[in-house]
């Protein structure tokens, strides 16, 4: 097998960082179509400004779904230029998507800043996150070229899902630990592909479908995008249990503290060995659990086996989406880019 | 001139039974795209069940925006039939943005029952509202045919007028009674135009969308959807004030007790006269008034003249409406049951 062409090949900082600054102009004009008051709260979420407008840059994430867009439109052949306008859709649905779960999950703090609707209400927040949901639409549909229509039909099927995930995950608080109504692991694999698969999906597909790529090359970008969404989620649950306070900006165990539904956790329940009926007795009372609790309760996942089940479920989306790729010819380059952030995404550490 | 022939020109009740009979499978076929719990949302907020899911017929409202839909289409000279997806999209919206109004106004109870969020949780009808507006914008999206693409565009602006006006009427709330920045008439007027007016204009300009009109066709009705929309809000506002209690259901002098910014009290305060002044100064207050204090600031408002203004605003935006109207050809049984619905809704009681 030849090696790849190794013309452009940068690391994936590098390459995260080519993106978000390529989409950066377009988002900030998106930006300034809202109404100023919605504008301000979403140039503080995504980290650009303070409360007070006053441009103070926050963390403003990896951007790793404008990338994928953008790769996936020069894997499919045509300059990342012609997807830009699905980064825009995308980051924007990504921010509606923060400010409403932030809302009904609670969240006080996200990038250890506050959270919206904590900074300026829950109705501001909630319409702001309907103004960019608005936009993203908008921006879509009023995009020039022949593959408006179709990118927009993937972005609509896209919320749809975003929204079925975010229910069954909010459905998932009220369910009993144990029993045969407990939430089972593929139950929560499927709600976590439609709640951080979807939109990563999307991103993909949609750099595809821009740059007009056939039906099956759209496909196979797209499901590779929902697999890693999967890993990431999978990579994320562990790091709000293991992960370091310092980088994560989250308490230590910070996931089994709030009785959070997470894959670990899930994954170690259905075991139902000892360690497991342990583990459900502890979280089983319903109160959030103090400092000791909670350390014991990531020992009782880690005995069980949550933690590893949780890492190879990582991997096994990781390969799945690997394989995808390999199913459609695609752009050398673009193509060892994208696959460069799969073990980058999988092996952070916050 | 020539009346129309009379041939099918039902009273506007009839006219609204029957758009609402056309449209109600492809909803409720809708509706059953969603996640279980947002159809039950959905059908209750849509008068179709009881919270427990049950069906209990409570009021379904009157329907005009749909209605409108089917008669522009029929105007441009299709079968109402091609416009019925147009209707699904334009209801699924109105119901969304009621479902996050309710929350952002704090509003507890519409159409004499509970609001979705008082009785499902702020989080639930947060997210319930999302689904449908994601619905929406899918329903059109995936419409076969010609127009599907302008009929996303056109919904998609109308969205972020919509969001607009509802922030521009939140922002309102904190704004002081008198001096030089109270809430002037025009800018009432901009904001009904947006937040009542962009979906009555989307569901008139829809129609003809759908029918394959040209332009002109499409902006002439839209325009009009928009300025009755307009009309509407101003009888709103007067019933919210003088309506009986026994029709509309709501307490007397609702909007003056919860201190609503509305026309009526706007315009009184615009004159800047003696009543006016005495209107400012019980309002200014900030504590809601009690009965006592409802019936002098009504008193006030009628004293000042805004009453009147309201009303004669309401007819002037009737007449745009007409007018627009007359600017391109329509079918003439169909322009006359539209005709009609004018007086019906602006002399409406409830």
């Amino acid at each position: 097998m030849t090696p790849p062409p190794a013309t452009r090949q940068a690391a994936p900082p590098e390459v995260l960082a080519r993106c978000r600054d390529q989409v950066r102009p377009a988002l900030a004009q998106a930006v300034r179509q809202l109404h100023p008051w919605h504008a301000e709260m979403a140039a503080f979420s995504l980290g650009w400004a303070a409360t007070d407008g006053s441009p103070a840059p926050g963390s403003q994430g990896k951007g790793i779904r404008q990338a994928l867009t953008l790769l996936s439109a020069e894997a499919a052949g045509a300059p990342a230029q012609d997807a830009v306008v699905g980064a825009v859709a995308v980051e924007l649905i990504h921010v509606f998507s923060l400010l409403h779960d932030d809302i009904m999950d609670g969240d006080e703090t996200r990038r250890q800043r506050a959270t919206v609707w904590k900074a300026y209400g829950t109705g501001p927040a909630i319409l702001a996150g309907d103004a960019l949901f608005a936009l993203a639409v908008q921006t879509l549909a009023e995009a020039p070229g022949r593959h408006s229509a179709a990118a927009v039909r993937r972005l609509a099927g896209t919320l749809t899902d975003l929204v079925r995930g975010q229910a069954d995950d909010l459905l998932f608080e009220s369910r009993p630990w144990s029993g045969p109504e407990a939430v089972q692991p593929h139950e929560y694999r499927w709600m976590a592909e439609n709640k951080t698969g979807a939109l990563l999906g999307c991103a993909a597909g949609l750099g595809a479908v821009l740059a007009g790529a056939p039906d099956t090359t759209v496909e196979a970008l797209a499901r590779a995008g929902r697999h890693l969404g999967v890993a990431f989620q999978a990579v994320d649950d562990l790091l709000g249990t293991w992960g370091d306070p310092e980088v994560t900006g989250k308490p230590v165990h910070s996931d089994l503290r709030r009785l959070k539904k997470t894959y670990p956790v899930l994954s170690a329940l259905a075991t139902d060995g000892p360690a497991a009926r342990r583990l459900a007795l502890l979280l089983g009372t319903g109160n959030p659990l103090a400092d000791t609790e909670a350390r014991r309760a990531a020992e009782l996942v880690e005995e069980a086996g949550g933690r590893t089940a949780t890492l190879a479920e990582a991997h096994r989306q990781v390969d799945i989406a690997r394989r995808s790729l390999e199913t459609v010819p695609l752009a050398p380059a673009a193509l060892g880019e994208i696959l460069a952030l799969f073990p980058y995404l999988v092996d952070r550490t916050g």
